[in-house]
């Protein structure tokens, strides 16, 4: 279904559920609340289902949306959820239930019994944009959901997903009234402590090989107790490599427990990251890819630095 | 003038030579090497004047387009500069012979002969993309120019200098067929190893007061030298402890010379960090100020702290 039909499905029902993915980042957060607060100013009554992996930036998103356990819904629709399996656990009860899934993830199952899907947009938000403009007129509460869903989704503008649409939606999100400098605060311009001292462990420890053209660095779980970080703080820490400047290969080694690893690969596309990572039992893209490996650090290190040079002697 | 009589007046010259500011950024070079690109494919002779401030970063936007020293000018433009002191000391002698200043600066001390000035523009990249584009079409290396100058003067759009305008002009850039991704890439998921192993440092040796709402740390003459760091590294350091979440008021003490030192406030508005600075004899804006202060850095530390505190006792 294209965005005019999903709004005309979504204006001929009552008594809607949103439902929002596992590990939940702002782009789901953000397209759910946009939705929701579009359907009650059509009368309807429409909630989010709870995510109980939401961490304290997106609770001010959800506390006044969020279903009562007595909300009874005729009609279940997910955003930003590419299978079923993404929902969350709490929501297990209602993967084969959902009746629309608004989505921009080309890899989408079409698990719903409907799909709206946008591969080309950065954000699900934008699609969510054009789906509730045509529902009626966009608030500054929608906007603000709007904005969080687009610009978390394209590192503020930043990634290469980020298209001319992207921009002109969020020019338009702005005239709306949009409050861009809180969101633009808390999520682009604040760390943690735990998060900068994670960082600055990992610039201390970090190891440069290949003339600077590959880092290497351990994450290890007394590093993780000595600055008391949470998931939240550690998230995305495996991109922090590729910051240095002259890096084309980033390694990132995660202790899960004794002798046992998990290996992010981040490559600049001068290799692939899913060819070395295959060698190791792993895969994923050609510039993002991962693996886990069994042993000693050092037998770790040295196993992922082989295949590294493995696979270089290889498309040489 | 606006836009359109500045495009008209330009049309009607030749041999033209730009200025940038000193200690040029993104916006000036990008400005610059727009107007210069445009003005050719007129027909016209027209360089850029060389910025012995130029870092590496801004040499490849430079190289093709600057004047030799046989290049004799009939007129004499400059981008981004709000005053004829803000031009490279090489360009000393051009002072007075600004014939016009294209700018954004609200400040600017419409020093030369013409002005057309936009305050309310984030980027003077805005304006010029208004006026290239009634120059003639614009290339994929003029949208390319224009893209530095937007997007770093608004610290790729997070700014809360960012107008619809910013994104709309963005939105056209990429569709002239900008290299958004590279510029991203060198721009904002960049960082040396030296500026990452000062952060480091910072991160290390901030103290954090009054429960962690007032954050200050010294960058002394010693650390600076043992990372090898060079004022291109230390770019903005200032607003590193912005970045610590919860912190308020953030405070960097620079070491000038032994027992100088140089210091910026930062504050989230809650206190006005110029009338902070004002105690001391310096001044700035309320959300960022600086002066300088002489003395041991722990009577330093203490005359800022005061200052701070006398500051918040007046104001409630």
């Amino acid at each position: 279904m294209n965005y005019l039909e999903t709004a005309l499905l979504l204006k001929s029902k009552d008594n809607i559920l949103i439902f929002t993915h596992a590990r939940p980042d702002g782009d789901t957060i953000g397209s759910a609340r946009a939705l929701c607060l579009s359907l009650r100013a059509l009368g309807k009554e429409a909630y989010v289902f709870p995510n109980e992996d939401a961490h304290a930036l997106f609770i001010p998103y959800m506390e006044d949306v969020m279903a009562p356990s007595s909300f009874s819904a005729d009609f279940f629709v997910s955003v930003d959820t590419a299978s079923a399996e993404l929902l969350t656990p709490s929501a297990l009860s209602f993967r084969e239930k959902i009746d629309l899934s608004i989505d921009h993830h080309g890899s989408n199952t079409n698990y719903a019994k409907k799909s709206c899907i946008s591969p080309s947009f950065a954000a699900c938000g934008e699609l969510l944009y054009l789906i509730v403009k045509e529902l009626g007129p966009i608030t500054a509460d929608i906007a603000n959901a709007l904005y969080l869903a687009i610009s978390t989704d394209t590192g503020c503008f930043s990634f290469s997903s980020t298209t001319p649409q992207t921009h002109r939606i969020t020019a338009e999100l702005m005239e709306m009234g949009c409050n861009m400098n809180d969101i633009n605060k808390v999520h682009f311009r604040t760390k943690s402590l735990a998060r900068l001292r994670m960082e600055s462990m990992l610039v201390d420890e970090m190891l440069m090989l290949d003339e600077g053209r590959i880092a290497i660095v351990s994450i290890l779980n007394d590093m993780i107790a000595s600055v008391n970080a949470t998931e939240a703080d550690l998230e995305n820490i495996a991109a922090f490599l590729e910051l240095v400047e002259g890096v084309e290969i980033a390694v990132t080694i995660r202790e899960v427990s004794t002798d046992h690893y998990k290996i992010s690969l981040r490559t600049n596309g001068t290799l692939n990251a899913s060819t070395v990572c295959g060698k190791l039992g792993g895969g994923g893209h050609p510039a993002a890819a991962g693996c886990k490996i069994s042993g000693k650090l050092d037998e770790v290190k040295d196993a992922i630095m082989q295949a590294i040079t493995d696979t270089k002697h290889e498309t040489t």
